[in-house]
């Protein structure tokens, strides 16, 4: 047999493919599904079952164009209504060489959730060896239960249920396959690590410290996730069954004129460095560093607009595509061919970002400088530890809190480490706060200077 | 400006792309795209014209999935009735940057074929720099002029009209960019080397050494060139555009009871090396070695039905779909998983063919031994040097004068160096030739070896 | 953190590398050590650590190389004598960014064997999460117990305290990390699975089924593993640090007529696949496919003499130089450039070997025909099934036995697919037993036809 | 036969690698010669000699590592005194298969200057199809004839007669493989296109104006070329021949704390886009885009120093180690891992250079506004076109004469389109000139926008 993690960067997303004797499944494939074709060839399987754990909200699904380019069946939880696939539930098993893979029933995140229990019959045909979780139990976290409104408790009992009452007793030596790893929005705070066993995590995950039905919902209640807006679509695509994409979208190397004309329809997306778009940008761009482009593009993205993308070569041209469309972005009809230089030897005039490092971040906190110091980080990062004066403002919520920004003072985004507080900054040039810096380093960098740090809520 | 050959093996095919401050054109694309695209990218260019110089009859063209890849506009000859591009004559120029392209009309090997000067106008307006000629003149060659029955003198003194009338006359520094490199079935003799001038054409191409009209029309007309039945359908795909392929066709990997159930209702062929056939192969299989299926996949394959591959690694097969894809054939519905290692533990039987070598074959001769010795090469070929005993049946035309070739005693197939001999093998074995062998090295072995040959055409 | 498993086929050799904040540590490193190096760059991380959990005697270590390049240190049992590293001994603990990596003594396969507990400390100080077992414990089976003559039963017991005594009450949870997957001659019987608990070891390993000491000691001994010769040059090398290797050979191409003279002082390697040696070979050429040169070219080839090979393209020839070098053959001086079929065309003779099929053979059995079937398998597997008539000759002892094969009878090789049964016939072809063909398709093929099978020991 | 070029972009260096019948021939290898080894593998030959057109001054050759390689022979210009290989005159002639390659001393930019004459013999032994001219003849400029401080006029004259008395008398037709590409600092104006013959060169090359062999000398002696102090080192190299490099340096990835603390004594060389550096950068580091390594790096790197490496991705840094191995820089031990994002979020200051825009700086020109508009272009350029009040050090010159700089202004570099600007405007910096700002665009985009022009000398 064999398994390969099938990782998507940025999504945090991690798909399965696994196989045996000629055949082969997946369990939630993205959408650029030409990787699971390639692994599948190599060893010489054909892929005949698809699974998915749940209706993904962060990510299109690429089941449907996997079952078109092999015919394999698609399969996911029968308490959804989906236009596609055949819906299971508790017990159903399917066979893959000698491999078998049975359902389990485990919602919270979504109603329809599965796992997936792995059997390799040749050892055990009683004892799993591996379950697929999906955005049920994460390594270091659960999933989120909060997507149903005014049922957050409801969804957490479940959650509960699920885990401790059918996961968790399958036995500590269970290794966990879960749909996320570290970074995903789907769950506050997984661990950085990929491998773990259903002991491990019942001992040392501490989202499953509430052995308590209670206290894990008062927890899970608790929590305050963000929630883009992008989700609503992701969530109508997967569950009607996204367009097909014979071929990735391929846009066109524009000169900076026909670019110049073309983008104003749309928005203009910097797929490069935060340094590279601090030192010179398309003005009006939104800077996105192009492993971000998968964890925020669908923040700030509209879909009823094209994208036009600017980076350092058709590499990462190519790369921001498929970011994109992963998140259901599929209209990029061109890039700026050639990148800034040929925007800047045509004459046009750039945008600059003054980036500001730590030590003088403190400095102008001690001069008592008149500025804002925009931190951008979600509320509980915030309330753990922020600088002094900092205001927050959460990066996903910016586009409709401008107005809590002032005008007439300089702003200093700041984040964890740099990368978010760009982006926001992007956002404020865009929307004409001229006076905008971000602080590379940010929270790190201060921590790491031992800057002074309060905590508790913004004011 | 940039230039850049690129070349698809097998069928010997050169076009080119060329670009200059922003744009590109590309001049005979090949139906698999992406790599223009690719290059155009790299040199951040948008392909904006694409050049046919004719009609082509051996590849299908890319002209039309470019054009939708990149809205640039086709260009041939307006002699011909095509049902896509623009016509364009003698004349007609098109500014590509610094570049100027400008339009010759030189028929003989099509009525509308086209070459095309290259201008740098940095340099000189008034002196082209470089020609793309198409089919009319190669490098050691020119092109065939046998494609409209009836009319071969006539075509034959339009293409000498174009060459001495119009090429040739354009000045001996002139440097030439052909469309087929040696090899190529759309000339005859063409030479093992990518670059050369109008000068030393005029001086050393052997086609050209005949200055008067007469007797240049006289020797194409002597000429028998073979003309595989798959040129009509060519002919047709790429007057009428041919379909497009938005991505290439992606077989499934098939175990061998599945891919043996679905093989019967078309060809398999089989595109390992002709070791690996000779060792062992599936009963049936067509043998083309994969350098070699652009070449002669179009003989022996049908329009009609679907053909199954086997080869060694996913990697080949992808190599193989491309290289059918180029001739029209788009209809690959799977390949042969684990390759024939499956096939032989799945316990199902499978053929040999005898490889002889060059000593051995000398051996049967000198001993008197009973067997047919069946030279597959061009009449051309075997009038220049064959073994004794040797019968001439030319490869392409070895399906249909199968009655020539005894059934009761052994059959050696010989060619140049063995790679037509097993092709011609495999079609003997899988019309029930049992005692079939393949001289591996043939004429090349022989002549190595100093083997008694003579010369002269097949009784 | 990151954990990566670097798997070199054919050996089915399983090394690790993982790391955090910046410093990575490496488990068994092979010899071509560069992947380990471009994981590093690729995560940011210096390597700092390498750890050998044992003397291997399969393939030569990549930690004195690594070292070299790294400035790491190399760690490893300190109950042998090594030219170079560091002894570290039961209780050693190394920190490598937010993990701890700590050291167990678990001899029994060697004396010194380490195995090293994995504790992610933002998670659990005191539980470990994964261990690697070096060649202590795999997936399916236990390691080796008798390298040391005379002291079987010792070594067997010291594994049986490793194992019962040190890895299992380690807790079930835990995940397991050997040093071998399925295919190693390490073992005997691994799991065709990569992924395990020592949990689902415990009750689902057939090599742990003896719970009492004594049972354990007896199956232990009881098992015939072959030990090929290489091992004992490979023993030396790595005890006292193997030659370093700034870049891999590079063999140069030569014409036939250059090969043919400096191949007479070594030996021709030719690593197509078996069909292709079939079809067609260098007289007195060793056939070993690509995919099988790491498993079995230490048993044939002559440390001191330079190894020529024969590939299809300069791909197979620079991955055959690697698979070579992991052995510790460096002396790799020439390789047939343009293949066999430069072989061919110059007029050199070449040699065939008929592959028979399953069908065929049984037929042949039925016939009565006299011909010695030659079952070059391990006894054990003879044992467990054979065809009627075989004799078994192990094929790694064959060239030493040959006296036991008939020469004056039809010899047709057997194993349990034909990869070895190939490599068998290749060492008869060469010592002069001409009239040898290798049964494709073998074992696997028989039992999928319904062949009649005998058990038990050769006669 | 098979003629491949090898391009070296940065150095706008062409070599060659040709071959016929398991021979290859390479002219002009550069020092990283992995790709011919590679080539002539793809097309199985043997590499048997190697030309030097001349004793090169810009780039390390790597004759002598290909030598070692391949056991080929080098061949260079018998006049001058190489530690290696062998002398060659005019009329030696060697064969490659069916070519024929004939050497002509044709000196002017060094003494022992070869042409190296290519004759395809299947047609035509009489007459050659191409010449590879090493640095006499380039397409669109002639070779520099300065290197010999007092013999500027007898170079200049050799040259004219290697030119006229040699090279071009050999026929119109005769295509020309020059040393060069645009971009080198070996010639003054080279023109972008790779493809020409003699009798375009003779009619068109701006160099080949002047038919009289005065008007020749005095328009070569006029030139005033810039030579970079590293000539002197590499000429040193490559007469005695460079060290041989088994493999290229593999520096290691540390982080801020380490990189600190050790490249305290060398040079920090950012090979980010001239954007990223402007954002943020180490204090004190030179910036040279990866794509100008090969141009700059030579010009300002001290060869008694190591070079430390800031770079996005570990496949820049390897591409800049390869640039840096090519002009003899070989003492590279590290990088920073993770870039400028490790350097930020650990707390440490980085620097700033401020990009301005052509509209901004035309903005400060127009309102009188005091700084130094420091124009770091060759003279020719500068006198051909500059803006008002700029001053002209050559950006090769500046170290020396930072003097003439006011510290006490703010200066704005300026060159052709901004990248140069970037590298001066580093020096500065790194020379603390803390208010130095680059116009990103410069010249380029000054003639797009149509601003005020002058020309002249500096005063």
């Amino acid at each position: 047999m064999f398994l390969e993690i099938v990782r998507s960067s940025g999504l945090a997303h991690l798909s399965y493919i696994l196989g045996d004797a000629g055949k082969a499944a997946v369990v939630d494939p993205r959408r650029d599904h030409d990787i699971y074709l390639e692994i599948a060839a190599r060893e010489g399987c054909l892929i005949t079952h698809v699974f998915e754990t749940h209706r993904n909200e962060d990510y299109v699904v690429g089941s449907t164009g996997l079952a078109a380019a092999t015919g394999a069946e698609v399969y996911h939880g029968k308490q959804m209504d989906f236009a596609y696939g055949t819906g299971v539930t508790e017990g159903d098993s399917f066979e893959v060489g000698s491999l078998a893979l049975s359902v389990l029933h485990t919602p919270g995140h979504t109603e329809e959730s599965i796992s997936i229990a792995l059997y390799d019959r040749g050892f055990s045909a009683e004892e799993l060896v591996a379950v697929f979780t999906g955005d049920a139990l994460f390594i270091g976290d659960v999933g989120r239960t909060d997507f149903f409104p005014g049922r957050e408790e409801e969804m957490a009992g479940l959650l509960y249920d699920s885990i401790f009452g059918k996961l968790l007793p399958m036995g500590d030596s269970v290794i966990l396959f879960p749909g996320h790893g570290q970074g995903s929005i789907c769950g506050g705070n997984l661990a950085p690590r990929e491998f773990s066993t259903l002991g491990f995590e019942r001992r040392h995950n501490p989202a499953l410290r509430h052995a308590a039905k209670e206290d894990f919902i008062t927890a899970k209640t608790a929590e305050r996730l963000f929630m883009p807006g992008y989700f609503e679509r992701v969530h109508t695509l997967n569950q009607q069954g996204p367009p097909l994409l014979p071929a990735l979208p391929a846009p066109l190397p524009l000169d900076p004129a026909s670019f110049e004309d073309l983008a104003g329809g749309g928005t203009v997306l910097d797929v490069r460095s935060k340094e590279a778009f601090a030192g010179a940008h398309l003005p009006g761009s939104l800077s996105i560093a192009l492993d971000k482009v998968s964890s925020y593009a669908g923040w700030y993205l509209d879909y009823g607009k094209p994208v036009f993308l600017v980076a350092n070569t058709a590499g990462e041209v190519a790369a921001a595509v498929r970011y994109l469309v992963r998140l259901g972005f599929d209209d990029i009809p061109a890039y700026l061919a050639g990148g800034m230089f040929k925007w800047e030897v045509s004459g046009r005039p750039f945008g600059r970002m003054k980036a500001v490092h730590a030590e003088e971040l403190v400095a102008m906190l001690d001069a008592g400088e008149d500025f804002t110091l925009l931190d951008v980080r979600a509320p509980g990062e915030f309330e753990d530890a922020h600088l002094p004066t900092a205001v927050n403002v959460h990066m996903g919520e910016l586009p409709c809190r401008l107005e809590e920004v002032p005008r007439d003072a300089k702003v200093v985004t700041f984040c964890g480490s740099g990368e978010r507080a760009t982006i926001a900054a992007s956002i404020l040039l865009k929307n004409g706060y001229e006076n905008t810096q971000a602080c590379f380093g940010s929270m790190a960098a201060c921590s790491n200077l031992g800057c002074p740090i309060e905590t508790g809520v913004d004011r």
